[in-house]
């Protein structure tokens, strides 16, 4: 009897089989992302438990077929969910550049190991070195071109594996630079504690991860105060620069070019000035802002980045690429060479072993050819427009939800991304008498959160329209029963640059017909709020929920 | 005039042109892997600033054509390295399993966002939880199958990005563990320095870099003795368990199984014994043993890893799996539950949410695809065949090294890898007369390094025949000049299960053939050196040139 396993390796196998084969891959990713594997919804819905009943099972001891392979990858496409259909309105990470998509799958291929040049990625280590140096450009910072390279102690920059790593490596060079001594003897041999200034409210929890997994712990963190619009307080940034809690050393303060609930974009020359004044290191998280840099037109608004000691961008956010595709950059080029393991080798300009400057990274593979691909496919040009018209699209988008009637904003940016809790003009009118009973307040604010949440999954189990759901402070009162006050909200960003008319008012009817059937028993809800006797639970608002909440 | 640049989304172009352009980019791929773009090289050898000259560029402003960009891919395909090739003996990454590639090609078009389940990653984060589980069976942890899931606290392991990150998390979670304070106050609060016990000589550069990152210091390693096997002296350890340095605490002790120069193996089981007597943190680098733990006759060799805390294990080395694929494991399965940042989330078995327990991780795509498909394509049964016919193919290759007189051993495994100095057998006659005479050690151990160079330097270039090159200490005082005597050795890794004989003929001829032109002029430089009135220059040893010289 023949075994019935297929060969395992390429190198076993006929070229045309595995050219079959490879090229079936292909056709079934594309029919995940046209729509066929997933009934034309934006995900078919399932729980935990359900996909668990599905999917789990023993460990395979006897191998498959290369058919049922395929089918089994089918099955998973089946139940997965597109960010890249125009109606997944959750998050900005669509993945679905064409040249990008082009470049991952040759860089499969390649596998080349982006550890070192010689024996590992001679090519490829020239191309991220290459991307780099444009990303510098981008952002403003002083670039040598690579034609005039001289070590990768001048490079300044490096790939990573998304923004929570990217401000990772970002606060461990502030941190090798303000306590160089560090290096050798750990925190421990800092006699203060160290710091990072950032305002609650707008920051992303990468900080606090950081914190926690660099050894500054939860301390090290210092929280000012954010502005009603989302941003970092720059009044209440330089009351603590100023006078720092006893003990404690500032040594990071961080902007926000794009916050992860509404994509407010913080004032970065105030904060530049202040960090300069202070002498402390400005970080730039603009993971989710780093794509206005394209545009000629939008990119005054990120004015200051330029200034800062490192920015965080993520291209798997908001750049069409799949993931992972994220960069930290320095301003001064050697903050990375820093953390050298031989100072002299990253000088040499016949060194491009990028692994000596690349903390937390050894040997890896070659994920910068994908924004690589997409720069070269259509040069910043072609990238301006695609995010000039996002941010087009996504103005329409909040005119939809406005003129449904149904929602009422916490939080908007003109980028694109803004934050609302389900609260229909009938409900508002019938709650507005509770804004002058403040014994009220609680309860209304959760008859709001649950509407909201149950809003939104509703849309999310019929896989039609899907918003992001995550807690959010009313910095601004804008619902009216105060600033303290968090509700479950639901967040829409819009990553697609074109959403056809035909889309978008399926979307709005969507929302209209879902809104009709939960809006009757919201009112009575709220009546009997009203008028009960007793005080009812309260505020229950979970903290995380969505991806953005996180 | 129409507009010069193509559609830059997929859904913006007709499916059947994304089609034939994603087919070409499979077509292009396995023109690479097939040699056809390498001219039939392992490598088409350039230099940095030869690679330099030809791919750096402006940044691109105006865009390209599909064409285009599949050629200047093509270009970077024609410079780089295959690790696939059978002729490539330097590491062990061969990632050519078309399961994995299969997979990997589909996970792009996916895009799935690991960091949560809902609006993120709905079957993805089950098939993730399920290769957990199954990588868990392996290492023979205590394993709650997933059809009984209950919460991200049992899951016990996470995907990472290679094992150099792996052993950062795992790092991180033996501090957790330790000192729990940590979590809030930061390092500074522990009184005594933690440090981190591993066998200097054997280990990999990881650890220095993680003790550097998570805020420990250089100063958080405690180094024992190396075996002169290449491996950690147990006895040696067991000394410092018993009375540490003054003012530190060992919170870690690191088993190798398989170290990065030779792939020697701890003796696992003693290791282990030492830890539950001290009390201590046990932490297995499985990242090139690993493997083995598919194959039930050579399994016996990690006998003691499921006694560990922790495991790492690196897929993409040594399991024919591309970039990225890593795998931080821990016994406890609670280890990870640790990071939590919100700790009831994360004891509930509705939540999947991956990234509540992945730390440095939030947004990150479907790697863990790859390894699943591989094993699903050819079960454990195919995977340990092709670990086992690799072994024996590595034996016969370590039998070819041996026939052709050129190479002494300084390291050996039974396992994939060796490491080597060029020291043909005349030139070894010429100089056992060194071997009496003290004075001339040094200059002859500078000869040997600096043939050894160029002898892999010349192989190397020639792009017919590549291993790695380092630094190696001669722990067993194989050449007869010292056991602290350091050379620079080529390491030979043999990444794959089969080397037809044809190639493996062409290798030996190869190897025959350089030697010979290198063994002339060496012997010339040998009499020179014996017979010189001054002393030469002595050794001058580099620390890194090659991968697993890192």
């Amino acid at each position: 009897m023949s075994d019935p396993q297929p060969p395992a390796l390429l190198s076993s196998r006929p070229l045309d089989d595995s050219r079959t084969l490879l090229h079936r891959a292909v056709d079934l990713g594309l029919d995940f992302t046209s729509g066929e594997l997933r009934d034309g919804l934006v995900l078919r819905h399932a729980t935990v438990g359900e996909l668990i009943d599905r999917f789990s099972g023993p460990i395979p001891v006897a191998g498959t077929s290369d058919d049922q392979l395929l089918e089994s990858v089918a099955e998973i496409a089946r139940w997965s969910i597109s960010q890249a259909d125009p109606r997944y309105l959750a998050f900005p990470d669509t993945g679905d550049s064409i040249a990008a998509l082009t470049a991952d799958i040759v860089a499969s291929f390649l596998n080349q190991n982006l550890i070192a040049f010689d024996r590992s990625a001679p090519a490829a280590s020239v191309i991220e070195a290459q991307l780099i140096t444009w990303l510098r450009e981008l952002v403003g910072y002083p670039v040598t071109p690579l034609a005039d390279y001289q070590g990768l102690a001048s490079l300044g920059g490096m790939w990573t594996s998304g923004g929570n790593m990217s401000n990772h490596v970002a606060i461990a060079a502030a941190l090798a630079h303000t306590y160089p001594e560090a290096r050798r003897s750990g925190l421990r041999a800092v006699s203060e504690q160290p710091v990072i200034l950032l305002a609650g409210g707008v920051e992303h929890f990468s900080y606090l991860a950081a914190a926690q997994a660099l050894g500054l712990g939860s301390d090290g963190l210092l929280w000012a105060d954010a502005t009603p619009d989302f941003t970092s307080d720059t009044a209440s940034v330089e009351r603590l620069l100023a006078s720092p809690p006893p003990g404690k050393r500032i040594f990071m303060v961080v902007g926000v070019a794009g916050n992860c609930r509404t994509t407010g974009i913080d004032d970065l020359q105030q904060l530049a000035d202040l960090c300069r004044q202070y002498g402390v290191w400005f970080h730039v998280d603009a993971c989710h802002g780093g794509s206005l840099l394209f545009s000629e037109k939008l990119k005054v608004q990120l004015a200051g980045i330029e200034r800062a000691d490192s920015v965080a961008l993520d291209p798997h956010k908001g750049l069409f690429v799949s993931y992972p595709s994220s960069y930290a950059l320095f301003r001064d080029p050697n903050a990375l060479g820093r953390f050298a393991r031989y100072p002299d080798r990253a000088d040499d300009p016949d060194c491009l072993d990028l692994g000596l400057i690349t903390p937390f990274y050894g040997s890896r593979g070659f994920e910068s050819l994908k924004l690589w691909a997409l720069m070269k496919h259509q040069g910043t040009e072609g990238i301006s427009r695609l995010v000039e018209d996002r941010q087009a699209t996504y103005q329409r988008m909040v005119d939809l939800l406005e003129r449904t009637g149904c929602f009422r904003m916490l939080g908007t940016s003109d980028f694109y991304r803004c934050a609302f809790v389900f609260l229909p003009d009938q409900v508002a009118q019938a709650i507005e008498a509770a804004a002058v009973q403040p014994s009220l307040h609680a309860s209304v604010r959760a008859l709001i959160s649950r509407y909201t949440m149950a809003f939104a999954d509703r849309l999310y189990r019929s896989g039609t329209v899907v918003f992001d759901l995550f807690a959010l402070q009313d910095l601004a009162d804008h619902i009216g029963l105060g600033t303290s006050a968090k509700y479950q909200v639901m967040g829409m960003c819009v990553g697609h640059p074109h959403i056809a008319d035909d889309i978008e008012h399926g979307i709005e009817q969507t929302l209209l017909d879902h809104s009709q059937e939960l809006t009757a028993a919201m009112l009575t809800d709220a009546h009997a709020l009203l008028t009960a006797t007793a005080p009812s639970d309260g505020d229950s608002v979970a903290d995380v929920t969505g991806p953005a909440g996180w």
